[in-house]
C-alpha cells in the first residue's frame, strides 16, 4: 500500500504537470511504465488504490515500458495475438484473464489451455492488467458512460440516479430491443415481456451485478423495463416472471455480459490518450463469445 | 436430526409394508403428511437428511395432509395457480421460490412481488418444498437420469463416469444442437463452436455447476462437446474460446438452466407415485422463462 500510494502521488503530480507540458511543447515524451499508466488512471478514482481488488497485474512486469495499449473486455488468446500484431504490449481488460473472478491459477497449473495462454503472454512480454473495480468506481462509472453513449442515452444521464434512464417518449419493448441490438452490436438477446408494451422508464444495469442488487433496483425505480448484462437464472428473471403474472408492468432484457459492457472499454481510450500522451491506444472488442441457434 | 431420522425410519417401514399392501388390497390409503412424503423420498438418498441443505420447506405446514403433488423446476405464481386448480397442495420444486439460492426472505419482506406470492401460498395452504441437493445426491442423480432419458441417451449411462456420454457414431455439432432443442423443448440455445464439427464424446452437465467444476470436467474428459445448463459468462465460455483459438477441438452448448433440468422433475413422478400411492402426482413444467430476439 505504501509504495502504491507513493507512486499514485507521483503519477498524479506527473499528470498535473509533465503530461500537459509534453503535449504543448511537442517535446519527446519520456517512456512510461505500465505502473505509471495504472497510477495515472487510479489518480482519478475516488478511494483508489483499493486494499482489496481484482484490479491487479495478471501477467508481465509492471516496470515494462509501454509501447502501446489495448483496451478490451477479455484478454482472449485472439486479443493477445492482435495486440502482438499491433506492436503493443499492455492490455487493459475489464474481465478476468484466467476464467475465474479472482484470477486464481493454482487449480489451473497443469491445465493445457491455461499453460498455452500463460506462455503466449510471457514469451511476448505482454502485460495484462484488469481494470474492473476502478472503472466502475470512477465518477461517473466509465462503463456506464460508454454504454450510455453507445445507446445515445448519455443526454439522459442523471448523477443522482445513475441507473435510471427516462426516455423523452415511450417506445415499445420490441423497438427498445432492436435499438439495443443495433447500438451494441448484439446478435441475439433474451428477454421477458410483451414486445408491444410501452417503455419509457428504464433501469440500465450492465454486467452481472447479482440478483439482490438487480431486484433492489427494480423495487426502487419500478421501471417499465430492466436492462442488464447477465443474471443468475434462479434470481432476477424469476422475480420478473412472478411480477408479470401478478399483473405488474415490468419487462426484462438480458443483453449478454460481454456485449453489455464492451463500450466502457472504448470510453477508456480518450482517457488513456490523455494520461499516456504519445502512446498508441487501441480498443479491440473481444466480442460476444456466443452464437445462437 | 433425531426427529427427522425417526420419521425417515418410520416412512421407510411404511414404504416396505403398508404401501404395497394398500395397493394390492385396494383398501383406503391412509392420508400422508408432507413430511412423510419428504421422509420417504429422503430414505433413498445416501447421507440424507443433510445437516446443511437448501432442501427445506419454503411455505406451508409439513404436517398438512397431502391432497396432490406437483413437481416442477420453479414454483412460479403460474405453477401455484395451476396447482390450486388441480386441487393439489404440495409443490416439489427443484429451484428457489424467492429469487435467491438460500430462499432468504428478510431482504424481501417489504417487496410487493414477494408479499403477493407469500399471500398466494398462505391463503391457499400450499406447501412448497425444495428438492435440489437430494435429487442430485440420489444414485443415480435423478435430474441427470431424467435429462438422459429425454435425450434418448440413458442407454449410454455409465455409473463410473456419469458425466460422459459416448455416442455410438459421431454427429455434427449442428445436428447435436437440433437434437437437444427438440428433445428438451428449447426455443434458442447458445453455443461456441463450428456446427460442422463432429461430436462423439460428450460431457453433459445440466444446471449451473460453476466454472471450476465445468472446466475440471472438460480437462478430465476432453470432450468434443461440453453441454451445460448455465455458466458465469467470465468462466467456462472464455476457457472454451481460448482453447479453440489454441486449436483444440472443443465446442460448448449452453442449454439454459431451467430447460436443462426440467426432465429431472418428470423423472421424479413415478418415484413419488411409489412413495405416496393413491395421491395424484403431476409434473408441470415451469418452462423457459426467456424469449429470444
Amino acid at each position: 500500500m505504501q509504495r502504491r500510494q507513493f507512486i499514485t502521488a507521483t503519477a498524479a503530480a506527473l499528470t498535473a504537470s509533465s503530461f500537459p507540458l509534453s503535449r504543448t511543447t511537442a517535446a519527446p515524451i519520456a517512456p512510461l511504465t505500465v505502473q505509471q499508466v495504472i497510477d495515472a488512471l487510479l489518480a482519478d478514482i475516488p478511494g483508489a488504490p483499493f486494499p482489496n481488488t481484482v484490479d491487479t497485474i495478471k501477467s508481465g512486469d509492471p516496470n515494462s515500458s509501454v509501447k502501446g495499449i489495448v483496451t478490451t473486455m477479455f484478454a482472449t488468446n485472439e486479443i493477445i495475438g492482435k495486440t502482438i500484431s499491433l506492436g503493443a504490449n499492455f492490455i487493459i481488460a475489464h474481465e478476468p484473464t484466467f476464467y475465474n473472478h479472482a484470477d486464481e491459477t493454482k487449480w489451473l497449473s497443469e491445465d493445457p489451455v491455461y499453460r498455452y495462454k500463460r506462455d503466449l503472454l510471457d514469451k511476448n512480454g505482454i502485460v495484462v492488467w484488469r481494470f474492473h473495480d476502478g472503472i466502475h468506481a470512477h465518477k461517473p462509472d466509465g462503463v456506464r458512460m460508454g454504454v450510455l453513449q453507445a445507446l445515445g442515452w448519455d443526454r439522459y444521464y442523471n448523477a443522482n440516479d445513475p441507473f435510471l434512464v427516462e426516455l423523452p417518449a415511450p417506445i415499445n419493448l420490441g423497438q427498445l430491443m432492436i435499438h439495443c441490438k443495433k447500438s451494441l452490436d448484439i446478435g441475439k438477446l433474451k428477454f421477458i415481456g410483451d414486445p408491444t408494451q410501452d417503455c419509457k422508464r428504464i433501469v440500465l444495469s450492465p454486467g452481472a451485478p447479482g440478483g439482490q442488487r438487480q431486484i433492489a433496483n427494480i423495487e426502487k425505480y419500478q421501471p417499465d423495463c430492466f436492462i442488464t448484462g447477465e443474471l443468475n437464472e434462479w434470481e432476477t428473471n424469476e422475480y420478473v416472471r412472478d411480477a408479470r403474472i401478478q399483473g405488474r408492468k415490468i419487462s426484462l432484457i438480458v443483453l449478454g455480459h460481454a456485449v453489455s459492457e464492451e463500450p466502457g472499454l472504448e470510453w477508456l481510450v480518450p482517457v488513456l490518450k490523455q494520461k499516456a500522451p504519445g502512446i498508441p491506444v487501441t480498443h479491440l472488442p473481444s466480442g460476444d463469445p456466443f452464437s445462437f441457434i
